[in-house]
């Protein structure tokens, strides 16, 4: 009641019910147009956002208020799709997701290099051109997995192949954006980056999932057989969401991502007898709180940037424009990947498009930096909002196509 | 992932984590001795805070983020208690429960005054010593409807008459409270307190109520028998949420307190068509976040004023002693304010004793405007911890002694 500490709780109570109530209006309008409730939730942020509403809180302790929350809902949405996540079925297309990721990061990034250093473009950044055209490449790589997990979930279509291998995909991608990330942060420090501190990055980040895996599926359900035992209410979902917090933070602190131990800690989750109670229980969690990482992802957007008549934003268009056909071609190509496997190439491709978290995060450490001007970094946001509203129409269109092709 | 504008998220969601896992522990260990689960959540909370292990982050942003996910979860206990709340059984034992409060508060407050006026005391305050007595009496007026509903809960006696009049006192409570909080910050700020101030004040915070509540179950019931036919997923439990964090906010800004606007959204749901599914979503809900409220309670305390061994705590122990015998008489004196109404004496008196929220903000207040010195303000904090830890046990034993009593 009243403030504390500078924070006004019933001011920030009033905002998050109006992002539950906008998030999902508008995703049933979405739905009730043939489009993904999560598109909705997105175009809700947007209206929310600073550039209509302001609604959603912008700075200060509230904004990280919302963050953290978002955080948790992203968290708890990859720790449900670990839950739902068929681990013998993953290994099966494990080496197609390989391939898939390793093309769909190499040949946007490749591309973003590229058009950088020898395409004419407005823009210099303040280092010399082949750092800043590192970090463009760099904010390519990255798919979304919050974004395409949670379209291929309201499509109905997370049982699919194409469906195992995208989020196959885009967890390796989120693991290769960690490697990725640490070259890209020597970088903008102006450090050395060698070949061995690279691999140790991987090594780390894979080793992290493996033995977390491993371990896991041994020693959890035996730890779950005696928590079941306890006669406190609620006992299983507390134990399993605190099991899901507690691998995120570890994950980070190891270097890994905080949704790489959520998913983690799904799959450790779906070995253990009182799985059944643990998945419906941990339902409505993940669709309180989800819906809020969807919501801050769509008010980030700064519609300015999307208005030709200004002429600042003019250059801006024309990178991002061409920023987008790099995004959108190289993640498609990345459904050739794997010539071997049984899938609908055009679906995966489509799939991996949306890009999200991690490639904020690059472009926000180019920006700080320096590397990357304030219009280059509009750039990068146009790219990735673009990416991210086109995947869900995008996947519905292609999945809606409903031809049985396998290559 | 990383930090967030100087928040790590990764160490945050951690500490969620042990205290998640301490409240599930330590809640079973109190319910194989025989005790409700909430007892071992606030040990749990001495054991995680500053007193021990420091595991409950204390200051900065990340306490603030406690507090907010502490309140989430006083408000969705509150708002779980409303929905299983029949209305017409409340307006049954409104005059009885009004009694309660109303003698509860007075009594506790009379006794206070008088002690602080009249007895030898080893500390004064640096006002008159009228101001310090006006506070000192405040501060032992408010039950903490949280831990006594939890405790009601706990021992699964919801249903019966004598947890109906309590739960209706404290709701009473915490409006004078309200009252009394403008009184008391008039009196620290130094400002003529009228008759018709404290009127408005208390016509306020009733009228909200009423109103609401009536207009609420008139209206709401239509509006969610439209929500019902969308089609996303888990709309009606995050229209149930938002309305309840809505109407906390609007309970707030109108002078109320936040957990009656929750307690009046959960009474204004209990009439909708889809009761029963809102219910059965919400517990999870509530069940997760409520034991961050009551461990955040119990780390709160700062077990140093418990040694009799340091000097400057005995001056401190021998009025926390006073305060505590003026507490648990002027509440349990309340069991008997309605001889016409037929319950168990006892257990309503000592279901009245624990204090909360309301007291420690009335202490806070007097210890910021220096009303209350530094040791008359840990007395405070004494006595509230000592009525807290003292009920769940207290409320156990007399309504275990199974005696059909009517007075």
């Amino acid at each position: 009641m009243v403030a504390a500490g500078g924070l006004d709780i019933a001011r920030f109570f009033l905002a998050l019910a109006a992002i539950l109530v906008a998030a999902k209006l508008l995703g049933e309008l979405a739905e009730r147009i043939g489009q993904p409730a999560v598109l909705g939730e997105l175009v809700a942020g947007v209206l929310l956002g600073g550039s209509v509403l302001g609604v959603v809180p912008a700075e200060g302790v509230p904004a990280q208020m919302i963050h953290v929350l978002a955080e948790l809902g992203v968290l708890l949405l990859l720790f449900e799709i670990g839950l739902e996540t068929d681990l013998r079925e993953m290994f099966r297309v494990g080496p197609a997701s390989l391939a898939v990721a390793v093309v769909g990061v190499v040949v946007p990034f490749g591309l973003g290099y590229a058009y950088w250093m020898y395409a004419p473009h407005p823009a210099a950044g303040l280092g010399d051109l082949t750092t800043s055209a590192i970090f463009v490449g760099a904010t390519l790589t990255a798919t979304s997995v919050g974004i395409t997990a949670r379209v291929l979930s309201d499509l109905g279509r997370m049982a699919t192949p194409e469906a195992r291998i995208i989020i196959g995909a885009a967890v390796i991608d989120d693991v290769l954006g960690l490697v990725i990330l640490s070259v890209v942060s020597g970088v903008a420090a102006g450090a050395a980056v060698t070949v061995l501190g690279v691999l140790r990055t991987l090594a780390v980040a894979v080793g992290f999932l493996v033995v977390a895996v491993l371990v896991g599926r041994f020693l959890v359900p035996r730890l779950f057989d005696v928590v079941v035992r306890m006669r406190v209410r609620y006992v299983l979902l507390t134990f399993a969401v605190a099991f899901a917090l507690g691998l995120s933070s570890l994950a980070s602190v190891a270097g890994s991502a905080l949704i790489i131990g959520a998913f983690a800690a799904g799959i450790i989750l779906s070995g253990t007898n009182q799985f059944d109670t643990i998945e419906r229980e941990v339902h409505p969690l993940a669709a309180i709180f989800a819906p809020i990482f969807f919501v801050s992802v769509g008010a980030s957007v700064d519609l300015r940037l999307l208005n030709p008549a200004l002429p600042s934003s003019r250059g801006t268009l024309v990178v991002a424009g061409a920023l987008v056909v790099i995004a959108i071609v190289g993640k498609v190509a990345a459904g050739w990947a794997a010539p071997w496997a049984p899938m609908r190439r055009l679906v995966v491709g489509v799939g991996m498009v949306p890009r999200g978290e991690v490639g904020l995060i690059f472009a926000d450490i180019g920006r700080r930096s320096g590397v990357l001007p304030p219009d280059v970094f509009g750039a990068v946001l146009l790219m990735i909002m673009v990416t991210t509203f086109v995947a869900p129409p995008g996947l519905k269109a292609v999945f809606g196509r409903r031809e049985e092709s396998a290559g």
